[in-house]
């Protein structure tokens, strides 16, 4: 950020008084800009033993496989969001979601919210953002090619809790990748 | 938004090609700036059989009683989002953490994300965002001078699931209020 989205001025960076983080502050408008992480809203699509994933037709990760998810947006709940991009990325009409995995990236300012849903009529399509669509069991699953380690994460809890037949939410917070 | 963040200019507020929603975008730039929900990250510090509430030195509700949180930052996990809010707030270290209500306040465009935590030692102060903080015991709470409903509901789900010594995750969808 370099100039204030309200009066168009050069934003100055810095820590503003009785706070303890640096912010941009235009000192025309005498206005804080907060910036704050996002809610990746997605789904874990599921048609009795299968799962849906999604191959990717964009950056990053392009043709690596995924869940279907994506950002939040404003007027919309959690789970409408993770039906909005299930249907927007695989064409797929989705039910029953329920709160499943929640992955906290901080070092890119992300929160992965990923339902467990039912497909309806195990019916998808491909949408504008995937190459393909494709049900899969887990004897399928395409490990190495896998997106992101949040889906990689998801499908792992889900083979195991379906063993167990207990499906609890999961919490965890990733960590940079490291270079090798 | 006004103003491009990145050059200054004006933006316009248009549907982008191959999008659904009217964005602010910088023809100069070609940015589109998008906005996006935010976190409040927040505790039940719970110490014995009472619970701790703050309250409110700064609007909005001034005055009336409320659960420790704020919003998330960037470069953090939801939970030390809300175990900072409640430093903050009320002075208290809290450990165990866990998530209990999720609120979906879609009008607001904000997500609350509220944890069960055991407050250390019992101990707290007053945050510079707070009048005072209490102990509470469930018959003593002020119910009629709360500040929001999360707050009210988060308490009523936990003495109801303390009697029953189960406390499953609560996902709620909060509405406008209706004028009267
Ligand atoms: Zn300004
Ligand atoms: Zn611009």
């Amino acid at each position: 950020m370099k100039f204030c989205s309200n009066c168009g001025s050069q934003v100055t960076q810095r820590i503003p008084e009785g706070d303890s983080r640096p912010r941009y502050i235009c000192d025309d408008c005498n206005i804080v800009h907060y910036q704050n992480p996002n809610i990746i809203a997605g789904c874990l699509p599921v048609w009795g033993d299968k799962v849906l994933l999604c191959r990717r037709a964009i950056e990053p990760r392009y043709g690596f496989w995924t869940l279907p998810a994506g950002f939040m947006e404003n007027g919309e709940t959690v789970a409408e969001g993770a039906a909005r991009e299930t249907w927007e990325e695989a064409e797929a009409d989705v039910r029953e979601l329920t709160l499943y995995t929640v992955f906290n990236i901080p070092y890119i300012n992300q929160v992965y919210m990923l339902h467990r849903a039912h497909l309806v009529d195990g019916k998808f399509g491909i949408g504008v953002e995937s190459l393909e669509c494709q049900l899969f069991d887990e004897a399928d699953i395409p490990w190495d090619e896998l997106a992101f380690p949040s889906v990689k994460r998801t499908l792992r809890y889900y083979f195991e809790d379906r063993q167990r037949g207990e499906f609890p939410l999961h919490i965890d917070d990733l960590r940079p990748p490291v270079k090798s």
